[in-house]
């Protein structure tokens, strides 16, 4: 793998988090601007976060722009080459630890005034809406599974340019649509660096960290990815 | 036909279904994240569902990619090649069936808590705001000329490769313009498949089916769309 | 004038009107499934409603596709050119009467039960927040001026298959930022061709027409629009 | 420098801070049609403004289309370029000097109809949410610091027509992930511009101009503006 792989994913991935645990940072925190804006601008919030990050990437040398481990397994499922698999995925998690830094430092002053401790868990990891173990993964797994299918169908299309815009609508559509159970992590990095950050940073009045669910959002997504790798050899498309 | 046309609208009608239905589910039942996000949320999430499956079909070998037998019949009486109208809509309404069972496993935990019946059946069906067999009837024409009229005028372009997201904005359109006397069928397989599934699906605490209702989004959205081929034709576009 | 220009003419600003009326219609008719759904999804509604009815227009043949007196005597004023303006504002007024008409017969079983006279109206036609003919004017004056402004920009581009999408774009952008004293008529078939509609129709429970306050989304879009090309000429862009 | 140039910046900036300030005057001047439209619909206005902008400072010449001192520093400090600096940044302050003074003129009967005078201050220039000198420049540093490098990323696809659209879903992606703490100005000139139009208008009611802040929103842009360019200098891209 070139240098310029390894700096593309992990720039982009942080600037996928930077924006992506920004908007809950600004939904959930009190005081802020965008405090209460809903689901709708949660999505919508995920979706360019992902469009924004792709871009990135791409242009700091990640021709791939996976930005998650899920994209990357699938990846190396669908061609048989594994060789990117750990670089990309170390790239994607610290990369995915220094935006949630950065998602901490631009909401400095909203911590301390924020006392739901649930909240601030939930800017940086996913927490289901109701814990069921069979249905948290069976929506992690379906939701990646839908990622991966058709973001790989926007890629397939001569005019690839605008391909971050299409999976940046489509990460909009998950979310809107299947992330009701989970909060759609879909993404294991998404999920797992942002973990760590909350451990790690000195986040005013700040409480658990959740490890015991911390597993599903990367089983579920991994086993999701390599589920639709198979249906796509399988169809040969 | 070939078999890859019966694949590709199978797998996009899942996908349309799994991301439309999912958004209502996402907004009606308890607990989600998603609750009560609202007709915005709902509109957008059918949109982007529609233009998922689109691309999903295409990617797995239906270059038309109907995924709805009001277009299907329409393109037939547009063009006089009706040997695609019986496969295409078995195809479509197996997809829409397996769609609906994909949501119902993604929101698991949330049935049985939740005890809105309504809510529940209309996760996967259409129901009328008001009952009243004409104007229902004539929202679902209209609905579906506006549906046909349109997304042909995209696919007339030379750079077709963004019609699915045209078509997706257009049904963001129709659910927010015409969406509110019946919830916008406009495909009678989006909503006979799910239908069904809800009659069979062991889900919790579910009421009645409303089968008088369910001849009105087949009957409507097939007028629509042979009134939509016929002008085209009278107007040779 | 070709008869196609005058059939797109005539079908896309019918299109528009169904779309874009039919939106507020939605938000505002009791028991709609849309009601209360806010500015954001009257925006996003009229937004879509211009990016169709701009696609059907140029499908039934008119490349111009103005669906709009206003920016029709704009580009007059522009290009010296005056022979369209007569058979186009006409095609403009019957479509957007047409349109009026559908919007009726989609939302047909809500009329009798929507008591609010003033939302009837609103449907169909334009009303001032706040009655103030200075204002009003200026408002429908600049909004037009940005309307005419930016969507040339958008057709002076060597790719302009998408001119339509960023036209819709460019209307929510208006209706979020300049619609909130006048709501934005910016287009005089779009306020005269429905409030015809709304004299005309047995709309149950109708009010009045308010016909004091509609010359002022005549004249208004028409001096933004020559202000518009005079500055475009000024500066031979 | 060519005049088209200078005037490009003037009317592209124009442009934007007509529809960006528009956007607030609309959800938060009494009786306005979208007030309380909350966070998602001013983001979204902020976000088509860019795009709009962009398109008519092309239109009308300016082929960089900057409208942001913050860009224009930033390239100077990516190619070494000092020479467009100054006449740039003069047009993108009388341009945004005009854009608040037609915002006034669009919702000139809701001015004296409004009590709160910090809403009427917060059309114009931006106000910390808490007020933190250190968390508000980092605020606004990160946020610029996207901005650029995000922008930027997609001007260097050969498909360029679109850029313009993809920088206005960018900006959404701001305004709703990092806009909490600030309001996200990340643009100097939107910022002391419409300020000083602020000050100088005869507002009906208006308060104070909050000088105290207004640098931050001056400084951390341009920060922002020269990490970016300097890291993209780093890594060759």
């Amino acid at each position: 793998m070139e240098t310029s792989n390894f700096i593309g994913e992990l720039i982009g991935t942080a600037v996928l988090i930077l924006l992506g645990d920004g908007v809950v940072a600004n939904v959930l925190l009190k005081g802020s601007k965008g405090e209460n804006a809903g689901w709708i601008a949660i999505t919508a919030g995920w979706a360019f976060a992902v469009m924004s990050g792709i871009f990135v990437a791409q242009k700091f040398g990640s021709s791939a722009a996976h930005l998650n481990p899920a994209v990357t397994v699938a990846m190396a499922v669908k061609t048989g080459d594994w060789s990117n698999v750990v670089p990309f995925i170390g790239a994607q998690l610290i990369g995915s630890f220094i935006g949630a830094v950065l998602v901490w430092l631009v909401y400095l002053p909203h911590w301390s005034i924020t006392e739901d401790k649930g909240a601030k868990l939930g800017i940086f990891a996913t927490a289901p809406a109701v814990r069921h173990t069979t249905g948290n993964i069976l929506s992690e797994v379906i939701g990646t599974m839908v990622l991966i299918l058709a973001s790989s169908s926007f890629y397939s299309m001569p005019e690839s340019g605008y391909g971050p815009l299409l999976v940046g609508f489509l990460v909009w559509s998950i979310g809107l649509s299947l992330g009701g159970p989970t909060g759609y992590a879909i993404n294991p990095a998404r999920d797992l660096g942002p973990r760590i950050a909350h451990a790690l940073l000195p986040i005013s009045g700040k409480g658990t960290n959740d490890w015991g669910y911390a597993w599903i959002p990367i089983v579920g997504p991994i086993i999701g990815g390599v589920i639709a790798a198979l249906m796509m050899n399988a169809f040969h498309v």
